[in-house]
């Protein structure tokens, strides 16, 4: 299928359950590695997971891809964050030159960087290392309006499918990421209205609110999420439409693109899970692909975990973004599915079994 | 000094309080960096404490050595592990092969391996991968008599030292780890007398015991740790003599050899952090060090990293040992120095700082 002419309808329909090795084989696989059974904890869940997505062994997960999506917000003249809005533009550009917390941390886990620009206000001069695919300059504010029609939506959707479709032939794991001033606001109101929690469940302090701001936000959630509702959004698609961003949609198809082509996705912390939140309802078995790097001290994202049912393998309080705490997992997953690669079995090893003294 | 006639107590005074860099100008410098203030959290802190170790900015954190210490314990003869005592010599051969887990983590984060025998109760055949540091066929049963002499725990945690000090010149970071059948049960002994906590807080499940065997563990710690009382034994050096074991000795000497060297070390589960707090009772200054890679599911292990003030990176709930959860914290210690090393500031990139806005 050429990228140019897959519609949303195919990129779900592409996304397949995970059924490259059964579980109880898998299962009986670790337990008969030469370590204690379940010593490796939840490492061995995500080897578990990467055997279902990938085979039993899974293959080496060594070239890593960080895709960072990044796109401005109406809202944000709503003084919903902490920055102006042009800091959006102006870390792209930090990004780009290669000195923003996401690059010190790609070089520390040995993965490369792809930025892209899907929806920045500004116009940014041209930079070798920012990808244009800007749809437009920014959402639409959506206390007033939707933030994007469903075209700009779908078109968005499709341009994020695309980034990680032209990268699968030398990627082995992503990693996700976003940038985008106000972004926080529209990822609650998303996950507000996806999971039919209330503002104040779901909204945080993002980069960085006093109480007041907190408070103001949170109203700014529940009237975009009012909204909505009045315009008769219910489903996925419609409410990322009337809530979400361009690089949220951009995420949401990176993750079916990804999921589609059977490669391990990893989440990073409150916006590119709602855009998870978004996929798994358009297509359940994209859940499969997705891991779940931290817990973000956002507290929207405990809510995003617990409804995608993945557990987090990282406990550092992040809340920056940019895929930094994918980034920082990304090891893990190798570690991971190293495990049921590499490990010495108790039989081949000829180590002795659990003794029957105790 | 050379290595041969450094004493303990030379060993100990070679620990310096980290003061490599001012805290307060390190705090400034992290929050001037784009991005928001606190937003990396505990990987700032890690950041913080790499700098007071080693400068600011700190230098590269690549190449990193796990060192594992292997010994037995006479006290496996009173029923305590899951697993006989012939599998301490079987994984150490596992390792030195290259099919244990953490040979495989190793790979997935790039850190070599050394394998130090310092007391495997059974004679094994010399392997190119197994550093012979042996120094007796495990310890004696701590429930009868003091696990090892004076002179035997001097010997064990000088070679400790030995084997970093062999490898300051080709290591940025270390990660420690062990392996000996009944292990949790000396170092469970060694952390309730020297943290005045009774058997039942510090006492697990090790590799895998049902409740009944659970019970009788608790009962052989209680045992163990009221002879030495008996024995008259308070200070750090003669707990440890009484109640240790060769490889706990050993990473006691490892980390006050890296303490010393300024070099960080990244503390496994329950047995290194027993370890550490030998040390830091030893040569309090040698905390500054130390780093906590997860929160082992033993449950000891929260009392031990409460004692040391230090905060795990990972949530993986594991418990095998080996230093695979120091192993996987790697990465992380290379990300947070790169924050320092790497990191644009917010005027150098031109970025805004934070709005008046909100």
């Amino acid at each position: 299928m050429s990228t140019e002419t897959q519609s949303l309808d195919e990129l779900c329909a592409a996304v397949r359950p995970a059924q490259a090795a059964q579980a109880a084989d898998v299962l009986a696989r670790l337990d008969d590695l030469t370590k204690p059974p379940g010593s490796l904890g939840r490492l061995e869940d995500v080897a578990l997971r990467l055997a279902l997505l990938l085979g039993d062994p899974p293959p080496l997960l060594r070239r890593r891809t960080i895709v960072v999506f990044a796109a401005d917000h109406g809202v944000a003249r709503r003084g919903v964050s902490a920055y102006p809005q042009e800091v959006t533009a102006q870390m792209c550009r930090t990004i780009a030159d290669g000195g923003a917390a996401i690059c010190t941390i790609a070089r520390a886990v040995d993965a490369t960087v792809t930025l892209v620009n899907v929806g920045v206000a500004r116009e940014m001069p041209s930079h070798p290392a920012v990808l244009d695919r800007r749809l437009r300059a920014g959402t639409r504010d959506i206390t007033e309006t939707a933030a994007m029609t469903s075209a700009e939506t779908a078109a968005a959707i499709l341009t994020g499918a695309d980034i990680v479709r032209e990268r699968l032939a030398t990627t082995d794991v992503f990693a996700l990421g976003e940038l985008g001033i106000a972004n926080t606001t529209a990822a609650a109101a998303l996950t507000a209205a996806l999971l039919g929690r209330d503002a104040a469940d779901v909204v945080g302090r993002g980069t960085g609110l006093d109480d007041a701001a907190l408070e103001h936000k949170r109203s700014v959630v529940r009237t975009a999420v009012a909204r909505a509702h009045r315009e008769g959004a219910r489903q996925p698609f419609d409410l990322l439409a009337q809530l979400g961003g361009l690089e949220i949609a951009a995420l949401v198809g990176a993750i079916l693109a990804g999921a589609a082509a059977a490669r391990p996705v990893v989440l990073d912390g409150f916006i590119v899970s709602a855009a998870a939140l978004v996929a798994v309802q358009l297509a359940p078995a994209a859940r499969d692909a997705l891991f779940a790097a931290h817990r973000s001290a956002e507290p929207g994202h405990a809510a995003q975990l617990h409804a995608l049912r993945l557990e987090p393998m990282l406990d550092l309080d992040l809340r920056l973004g940019e895929g930094t705490g994918a980034a920082l997992a990304l090891p893990l997953l190798e570690a991971a599915a190293n495990m049921l690669r590499e490990m010495a079995s108790f039989a081949s090893a000829g180590v002795s079994t659990r003794s029957n003294r105790v």
